[in-house]
């Protein structure tokens, strides 16, 4: 229990908390989060800290939450900082959002594998910026608030949690919220989402539908009937209503086929790179008009909407006579960070979907990964559901190659060793030749913003 | 022990065997073993009993067989059958060398799959009928010979005695001979072979020199120093003496570069796609005249060099006054069969290469998966020694993926499930499209021999 927080507590039962939002400046998500906090009476008293690398965007994010508190009426405080260990200091909560590099330097790099023949990203080279990072932050933990909950709420989640609950003693939780994906799926069908029973354990954007169930019944007859009925008629005249509208796709159907499980979330947006050769088979899987949030087509429109939401609130803030409510909204969002705050401090118990240490709570894979399972969630802690093995096919073709791909960014990133980046390009299906590979890696590695990751890096060797 | 090998215990200590060699019509493996028998005294007495499906292969063999235990004055009796379960009646041990489908059946697959834009093979779809074969016989040996030992020396080693050593209770050793390359290593760089203490554990044909000993010393900076001052020159000029003369190759050390162990026989054979491309890449890394076996410039020849062998042989055979002892040699092969069986019937104790349920032996790796590794044979029984485990860039890279690759492979086999063919075929790096692999699957599924395969199969679903 933090200082700030404190002084509420003799009036209720309840108790607040603070909590230190790294990475702040990711305007959607922070507000979101103080949102949820203003709506959630069991955390009244809490004290939210931003910490952001970008002082202009925290600024505009901690005026927007005052004013939010204060027009909605809620008793919360804030502070702004760029510097993390301050923000951490008495913190009973991080959660971690940060993006390092950005949107910029993601395209920047695309342009660079586009030059050697890759389409859209194409050669994968991990995320060391992001595990650095993530490794940081669970460190000054450890010094500063040992106690606490890291909620990893940036990605990579599955490398991220592995690497820091491996690393650190520090009590880890991703989140994301792929998972609703269940919900897109019986509102294409035409049942009532809310109404619907589901469990899709796996990995982090590697989700399967085990269990759908629907009045007592289970409802995959109803998706099968959907997909005989329908499904063709949809795939050649839906029009997606957002980049990431893909939960019905022809892929995520033809996954289904293949695996006997639905694929839920960012799960049918990966899939084998068959599904992704090129913008119109990207279209013919993903559907129109952008064939999914991973092409040259929906990329920069996500970005650009992004960017005009940043641009209507920093308007917003700039006008003290407007209405931070009714810009934002006092309905909760449907992300689970409060609630399981709440559920942690206050005993007010729910279920959740998380990334959490296996411990066998996914059998067949290793204790010492992250897995994304159900788990209860009270003041007892984050008790993963020990849930049924996936079938093989999916442990064979999806969940282990991506374990595999996994561990070897965690090597690649604690050992240095260059080789490994040069594996994983030529490991990637686009890649043609060896020396396509090598120049490839040289070339992203020599990017503006790579300096620091390209200088950890040798061959063995003489490198 | 057998009737037929009984008569002649009486009069020393040590102890003749019943074996039964399936596919015994691999006429170089089965008389390597006939002479390997008749060079070992321990065995006397012994009977082997020749089973294949083509009688005129294997009267041949009986033929040879018998005359060189006779012009060599050992104490052998054979006998030869196209009834597999006659066969195994009485035996001690069980060798299957058996290949189903044979060369010209493989080469056929080939040409279907380079109508499809594969170069040399491309699209794996593992081996169905070798892999029915060896159950069939491991499931005959439970009724007819159970306390038999099977030592499985066709291929696949790795998924055939896995699938063997799941589903039956039959004893199962599996043997290969490229362990053997460390001899080339030693040869090369100028060592005696003899005086090399060395391991190469990993899995058949993905195995890596652990340990390369010479004169008490670690002898791989004798390789360093080898490579550094001589390698250049030897890719420039060195030709192959036969088709699987690579153990020096430029691949080879390439891999030993990335990986910091050698890959030893079969293994650098392997290594990723991109050394495999086209005709040109493969001598670039595997060396002139034919860039390693496996290329269309060095098939044929090993193929007709198998035959010339054969038509010599069988020119021998039809010639009652030549000596079958000056064609084929009196000095022992390198083969291990023999000496194992010595070893566990007769306490003829020595350690071996062997591939075997893991339980343990090579850590980080399930227990029942079959590996490669070192064992004491004796009349304890193959007794595997618990090795160091391999460093984690190679367990990633190149073991694991193997392992997943196999357990698709008897996934297939158990279910019949054609995607996981299909998923095959698309997980090589060479298919470009998905439309592509369902059609070079369709092709091969309906090549002539290929029928119960293809008839085993159906998508999931209505397929």
């Amino acid at each position: 229990m933090s200082t700030e927080a404190s002084r509420s507590r003799l009036q209720r039962d309840t108790k607040s908390v603070k909590i230190s939002v790294i990475g702040a400046g990711s305007a959607e998500f922070s507000l979101g989060l103080v949102k949820d906090l203003c709506l959630t009476p069991n955390l009244s008293g809490s004290h939210v800290s931003f910490m952001d690398i970008d002082p202009q965007r925290l600024d505009m994010i901690h005026t927007f939450a005052i004013r939010y508190a204060d027009e909605i009426g809620a008793d919360m405080t804030f502070d702004q900082t760029t510097d993390r260990q301050a923000s951490l200091q008495n913190a009973d909560f991080c959660v971690n959002t940060a993006y390092v590099q950005g949107h910029y330097h993601a395209r920047a790099a695309r342009a660079v594998t586009a030059g050697h023949g890759y389409y859209y990203g194409g050669a994968h080279l991990g995320a060391w910026y992001q595990l650095r990072l993530m490794l940081d932050v669970a460190r000054d933990m450890e010094r500063i608030c040992p106690d606490a909950w890291l909620i990893q709420s940036g990605n990579p989640v599955f490398a991220g949690c592995t690497l820091m609950t491996r690393e650190t003693a520090i009590q880890v939780c991703g989140l994301c919220h792929g998972h609703y994906g269940y919900r897109e799926i019986a509102g294409t069908i035409g049942i009532d989402p809310d109404r619907v029973t589901w469990q899709a354990p796996g990995l982090n954007h590697n989700i399967w539908l085990t269990h759908f169930i629907y009045e007592g019944q289970d409802a995959y007859p109803l998706i099968d009937e959907w997909i005989e009925t329908q499904g063709e008629a949809y795939w050649r005249t839906h029009i997606a209503r957002g980049t990431h509208d893909i939960q019905m796709s022809r892929s995520a159907v033809h996954q289904y086929k293949m695996y006997g499980l639905f694929p839920v979330g960012d799960t049918p947006r990966r899939g084998g790179w068959w599904y992704h050769t090129d913008i119109e088979t990207k279209k013919t899987w993903y559907g129109e008009p952008w064939g999914g949030p991973d092409t040259e087509l929906a990329r920069p429109l996500f970005v650009e909407r992004l960017e005009k939401r940043l641009a209507d609130m920093k308007r917003l803030v700039n006008d003290p006579q407007a209405s931070v409510v009714a810009f934002f909204g006092a309905q909760r969002t449907r992300e689970q960070q409060v609630p399981i705050i709440d559920g942690l401090v206050n005993n007010n118990e729910g279920q959740f979907q998380v990334n959490i240490r296996n411990n066998g709570a996914l059998p067949g894979l290793p204790d010492d990964i992250v897995v994304e399972v159900p788990a209860i969630v009270n003041q007892k802690g984050i008790q993963p559901l020990r849930v049924d093995p996936l079938p093989p096919k999916i442990m064979l073709e999806c969940i282990w190659p991506e374990v595999l791909e996994m561990e070897r960014d965690l090597l690649a990133f604690k050992t240095g060793d260059k080789s490994i980046l040069l594996y994983n390009v030529l490991d990637s299906h686009q890649t043609r030749s060896y020396d396509q590979a090598v120049a490839v890696l040289e070339d992203v590695l020599g990017m503006e913003g790579n300096e620091e990751m390209n200088a950890s890096f040798k061959f063995p060797g003489n490198g």
